[in-house]
């Protein structure tokens, strides 16, 4: 069986189970104030430290979330909420940009604030690799400085792997005061990821793409902004994000995270030369299949596909066949009959947009996942295109 | 060590941690088309069928949620926002009906429905107990039945243990076809609840309260309500959730919430004697603390008492260093030195509410507990009163 499927979500680290089932059996909340409450808080924020640390941010910029899908909804949706009626005088602002090839949690948060919230969404262009130009961002928001509530920009696309030049695009933002938020879900132990060096207002991450649980994200969150929560009860968390706190995921996740920020390279070097075999085989293969997202500037771990004449899903289900696990495109949206947003955002034909696959590698990849794709892709393509044609 | 704070969060069972250990080492995202994928969403909709089971639900009813406070924000705001803009000519309904002694999951997200989102919000009244009488609620519909976004009653009372009539309230709000949603939080395996039966149109359950995992809950909820997601993204979850599902606390969850069920009666019965004993014992040893909530219908594992004279954040502190492990009310709001919100709405004296303690019962409670509490709660609370005079 070859697993390519890391970006939908990756193995737990043994380090990681290990540090979550030593928390299974421990009991105490970390809001209560006996012994066994302040052991449980005790845990958490030596991981939240740990997690930090991983990411260049403050504990103090640390907001633990139930997962990604929470923390950008908090980062777009409370720093939107906070900025339509910031108080004291300051002017309203509802217009949100964003770019295209956002994941569905950014993109739907956006989408609904414009439907229902009163915002006004812009999305930002973007080139043939989805790419979103500083001079793009500068352009949309010198039109009106004054109603930008938030821009959102990923720092790393999860579908076609390009990454985005966030140091450059938050460099725009902070010289007009504006809040930009990034979606690292896939970046975080891929790429160098340093909250505090990069200049953004939040960042979102998640557990279970880097070996740690599911279940448990984090919005890092500049000190100086205070979203309006998505989820109010006990205020836990800053009382940006209520909830009891994940105490075996919170330190499981740690553990995960320091992983990832420590075995960065070794995964840039290794698991990028795998994925380099992998492009070479399909090419090889499949002489006209397309690569998509940036040549140049994309995820070690990710190699994205175009097959002219195929449905995506019929090459999905015949390479499962075969045992190897792949996706055409984002797990989230996975079934669902049509061409992705990201593609169509870079300007891709939508037929040819129907024919993509996904193979994204991890931490328990190995030459033989890579053979066993060279070994099959060219007949499976083969038999797509013909069942196509049927 | 005398555990007496399992309303907070009570041991996870060993079945539970059994379940949920057994998938920290499978992968595979419930929503990938792959064999993978396909085994992981297997064991989510096995799952969801026993927790649906377990509360007279069906397995489509059954929203899978990051925990309690997320399936309260969803049920609250998410029916708030449906009704409030429903389409077709239909009336925009913004009025919110609460008990005043609701979890401040539910009590801070009605608030902010008010404050932010154009809600009318109706605190319906309450005895001494705690308790909503199905005229109050009828009442205050009558006013207005056409304005009624929705009505939210907690099932039973997270501080004091009061049983709410919620099928009798159920009753009064399905005659006005207006969405009760109920927090059965603290209810689930300790009275009988049966989502079906109820007439409920939403309700809450969570996993770390049953011992099950945290981060994991559900929000039961009628085929025929669309609640407006508070979580957008991947669509998961009847497009009312997203979110990656978290399969190895969803397992565990359900395992936990069939040993909730199955047990209910041994619970209510041995864990309710322990109780009694406990309240005996505490009378006996201060006769002038005062028992808090419904004396009959009540949590058979929750006691609450009001010490005149005292803090009770002193007293937990004494208590704690005798290894005794309780708390004043919700651990959510530990710390915060303010009176219960629950205590206040039932008519407490603002001074006597700051003197209470809740010890809550659970499924490793024993005899050696209560004799532990018996053995010190008297001169403890003498030396609380000293050192309140001091």
């Amino acid at each position: 069986m070859a697993y390519l499927d890391h970006a939908a979500t990756t193995p737990m680290l043994p380090e990681a189970i290990a540090a979550m089932t030593a928390q299974l059996a421990v009991t105490g909340n970390a809001s209560s104030l006996h012994a066994a409450g302040r052991r449980a808080r005790r845990t958490v924020e030596e991981a939240r430290e740990a997690l930090a640390e991983s990411l260049g941010a403050r504990p103090s910029e640390t907001v633990f979330t139930a997962g990604g899908t929470e923390a950008d909804n908090l980062a777009v949706k409370g720093l939107y909420w906070a900025r339509r009626a910031p108080g004291g005088g300051a002017p309203a602002r509802t217009r949100v940009l964003a770019s295209p090839v956002e994941h569905h949690a950014v993109l739907d948060a956006v989408h609904w604030l414009g439907e229902h919230e009163g915002a006004t969404v812009e999305y930002l262009p973007v080139d043939t690799y989805g790419r979103v130009h500083p001079d793009a961002l500068r352009e949309a928001i010198e039109r009106n400085p004054d109603d930008v509530a938030l821009a959102t920009v990923m720092w790393a696309n999860n579908e076609i792997g390009t990454i985005q030049p966030i140091r450059e695009l938050a460099d725009v933002a902070r010289e007009f005061d504006i809040p930009l938020h990034a979606d690292a879900v896939q970046a975080f132990g891929q790429v160098p990821v340093d909250f505090g060096a990069s200049g953004l207002a939040a960042m979102t991450v998640s557990g279970h793409k880097i070996g740690g649980p599911y279940g448990i994200g984090a919005l890092l969150l500049g000190r100086e902004y205070s979203p309006v929560p998505v989820l109010h009860g006990g205020g836990q968390e800053r009382h940006v994000r209520s909830g009891t706190l994940d105490v075996p995921a919170i330190a499981a996740f740690a553990v995960a995270g320091q992983h990832a920020a420590e075995h960065r390279e070794w995964f840039a070097r290794e698991i990028g030369a795998l994925r380099d075999d992998l492009v070479s085989a399909v090419r090889a293969a499949v002489p006209d299949a397309i690569p998509g997202g940036d040549p140049d500037g994309r995820l070690p771990a990710n190699a994205h596909f175009t097959f002219p004449g195929c449905e995506g899903d019929s090459l999905l289900l015949l390479l499962d066949a075969q045992g190897i696990e792949c996706s055409t495109g984002s797990a989230c949206t996975a079934g669902v009959a049509q061409p992705s947003h990201v593609l169509l955002a870079t300007g891709t034909d939508p037929d040819l947009a129907r024919g993509t696959l996904r193979f994204s590698l991890g931490h328990t990849s190995t030459q033989a996942d890579v053979e066993a794709v060279a070994g099959v892709i060219g007949p499976a393509v083969e038999r797509a295109r013909t069942a196509g044609l049927s």
